[in-house]
């Protein structure tokens, strides 16, 4: 008798063709979540995904919130007894193509080209991001289920929300949590550490965002009224935001350091053992050095160091030309990038106090915040045991132990599963990081594709170890 | 026999009713500049210029400029040997109405008004600038023709542009220079001190004008993805630009202050004799302190000081809530108001290298200069001999003294005359603070029209006694 493990990637292998043509289905839905034009898609992508967990053999539904519904879908085999219940995470939502003038084919209209350097490319406005990603999973627990039995209880949820800011999750954390809180979670929405290297993500930087708005004068004014006695906003505003950082690129908000968890000395070593290149990772966006924080490394900024970066500025004519007005308002879009031990709510806070103590009388201060946009930083136990099994998987496919990276991108179910359920979570992907994510022609790689699904079958059979 | 003036007054009150006729039916047309949807309209109101100063006897012309048309119209007495020769200037164009919700009745369709603090008020695009104003010229020359004889020789330039930059202005100067050069230019384009006070402008101050363009990396980064190590041109653009003003507000351009023109000691007690009320001027606008340069009272720096305003500022994500991208691109449009003594072409290039010098390597610096927006700052001589004919002139028609101010606006023919014909040049105008000038509902009182009207008949007496 065979392993099943091994029935599993021969089924696998065996249905690559199938397996295609079931990713471009679900690339063909304009699943579009920002455009409330797209609502009847996104429902439909929801049916199309919860038709496809009924095929596998899944008990599955869509969950209605105030948003765009939610995909759930169970295997509970009829002996749970001591297995290792596991939910995986994606989204079925898209970002919206534009500008569709980029695009050589439509966006939703999949199709394979041939690219050099990467093979066999799978092109579609959601090729990665998510649809393709996602279904590496669904591809490994369908053949699971076709050529052996599930070893572990699985739960699966596809959101509908991720790309607008996922609204409606902590309502439904609240109403579902029970039904889909797991032993651990693994989310496929990441990017891989190079084409050859796998990647699990031990380091997510939160985030925390504020709109200031300055008024001066009640009404724009010309300058040569004016100019001289007259506040200007825009002044101000440049006064009090460049000294949010001094010479040397540090966060001068008081307390923004305070607490912050120091990687480990494993964590260290291995990120220094990866001789990142930092000129070509600057050199692909048209940069030499490492700007930000004097004394880090551009790697070292990424994963481990907080930012307060400017997201938009915005005050006086936006025009062609000039026009010498002052202006009654000025504002400024600013967010900080959180690490593992900072308080986001202290951070928040002594951000407002850092800019209203700045502002003169004559200037009032309107602070927006940025509702549902603010997320606290998360890392893995290095010596968790999902962890190494995830690892010791993905290297059984690859022949190159995962990379165990940090991201600075913030992915809004982590910091919610923990605030609801408390639960373990590993984010694991197989995309990389030309896959065109959010730009036209987005793509993904046939071979990653399925390599996913095969590293994914390794994953469940390792983790059925634990039970 | 009576004295020609009081003949002449006596017709401009005689006449009352068909000059606002006159002056409505100019107001009907929608002489918008700035939009070329408005061409054939700029034309037909310079055509109805022509028509005018041709009933009035005037030899008059329009004048083909690359924009929109000139119209220049004269009177040579027979016996031309020993008068003055003076040029009245106004201009034909108007501003664009927008917001049309805010007016009560469409902005070309004149009409009269009661206000309380006003009494009769004439509401309509273009009533006070400059339609209404350079009508109190034009009525006061029909008068002295009809009721006496011009004691003067007379030229008439009403310009088309003034709205939109003025930008044929110096093309028509040397094609026409010699044909419109006078002993004296009257400009009716500024402020009246107030309600029952005339005034005169000796200042005025001049303004060069530049945007910066800051590019960084090479497209739109997220912040996730790239926050720390890439550059991002907001934060280098606000601290550079706030390096521009020091504690105090002084400006901190290199060689900025060199070679002002200290007002005389005569200035500066009339000036701290009109007690001018700056809390009531700055409270209309909703503040309470005069903020810019330390240690000059609002007046001062309005009259006598330069400046150096952020006009706009511009970069990344412009929308409604938050998106966490490092922009590419930044930009400030920043504008120097100068007075006389200053070089503005020794300001412009210190400018340029002091932010050239403060961006760092990674970053790349486009300055966009805005041309025909540059102009010298002005005075006149306080001992002028037309400067004093036309303070009595007005102190007769108003029983005060006018004020000899200062002002922070450009008026774009002044510094032209000067560059190309050398020209002394005296401001005077009939309008007020309260006028709405370039805003919904811009009115002119009926009381200005016909008293402004009355004194450019005086001023004229006057001045033909300096032949």
């Amino acid at each position: 008798m065979i392993e099943p493990l091994t029935a599993v990637l021969q089924a696998i292998d065996n249905n690559r063709e199938d397996a295609l043509e079931r990713l471009f289905q679900l690339l063909r839905f304009p699943s579009i979540s920002t455009d409330p034009a797209y609502k009847q898609d996104c429902r439909a992508t929801a049916e199309r995904c919860v038709a496809t967990l009924g095929e596998m053999g899944f008990r599955a539904d869509l969950c209605e919130t105030s948003g765009h519904p939610m995909v759930v879908g169970h295997d509970r085999p009829a002996d749970v007894e001591g297995k290792l219940h596991v939910l995986f995470y994606g989204h079925y939502d898209v970002q919206p193509p534009e500008p569709l003038e980029l695009w050589t084919t439509p966006p939703f209209e999949p199709r394979l080209d041939f690219e050099p350097e990467n093979g066999e490319v799978i092109i579609a406005r959601g090729a990665g991001d998510n649809k393709g990603h996602f279904s590496t999973f669904l591809e490994a627990l369908r053949a699971w289920k076709l050529a052996a039995e599930l070893p572990i209880v699985v739960t699966v949820l596809l959101e509908g929300e991720e790309e607008s800011g996922s609204h409606s999750l902590p309502e439904f954390l609240d109403r579902h949590g029970k039904e889909i809180t797991c032993d651990v979670t693994f989310i496929c929405d990441v990017v891989q550490w190079d084409k050859d290297t796998p990647a699990i993500i031990v380091r997510l930087r939160g985030i925390v965002g504020l709109e200031i708005v300055l008024t001066g004068p009640s009404r724009n004014l010309d300058s040569g009224q004016y100019g001289g006695p007259a506040l200007n906003p825009i002044r101000t505003l440049v006064h009090v935001v460049a000294d949010l950082h001094d010479a040397d690129g540090r966060v001068t908000i008081p307390g923004f350091y305070d607490g912050i968890v120091q990687p480990s000395p494993g964590e260290k070593k291995q990120r220094a053992a990866l001789n990142f290149d930092a000129s070509a990772f600057l050199g692909e966006i048209g940069l030499t050095v490492a700007a930000g924080e004097e004394g880090y490394s551009a790697l070292e900024q990424l994963w481990e160091r907080p930012t307060c970066a400017f997201n938009g500025i915005t005050g006086g004519y936006q025009g062609v030309g000039s026009n010498a007005v002052i202006p009654s308002k000025a504002s400024a879009k600013i967010s900080c990038r959180l690490v593992p031990g900072q308080d986001s709510k202290k951070v928040l806070a002594s951000l407002r106090t850092f800019i209203q103590s700045r502002v003169p009388q004559d200037c009032k201060v309107e602070f927006r915040e940025t509702e549902g946009r603010s997320h606290t930083a998360f890392c893995i136990d290095p010596q968790s045991p999902y962890l190494k099994s995830a690892a010791e998987a993905l290297k059984e496919e690859w022949a190159r132990a995962p990379v165990l990276m940090g991201s600075g991108r913030a992915v809004p179910i982590v910091p919610e599963l923990n605030r609801t359920l408390g639960m373990d979570r590993l984010p694991v992907r197989f995309g990389l990081d030309d896959d065109r994510i959010h730009s036209p022609n987005e793509k993904f790689n046939l071979r990653n594709f399925q390599k996913g699904a095969r590293s994914w079958a390794r994953i469940i059979d390792r983790l059925a170890r634990l039970s």
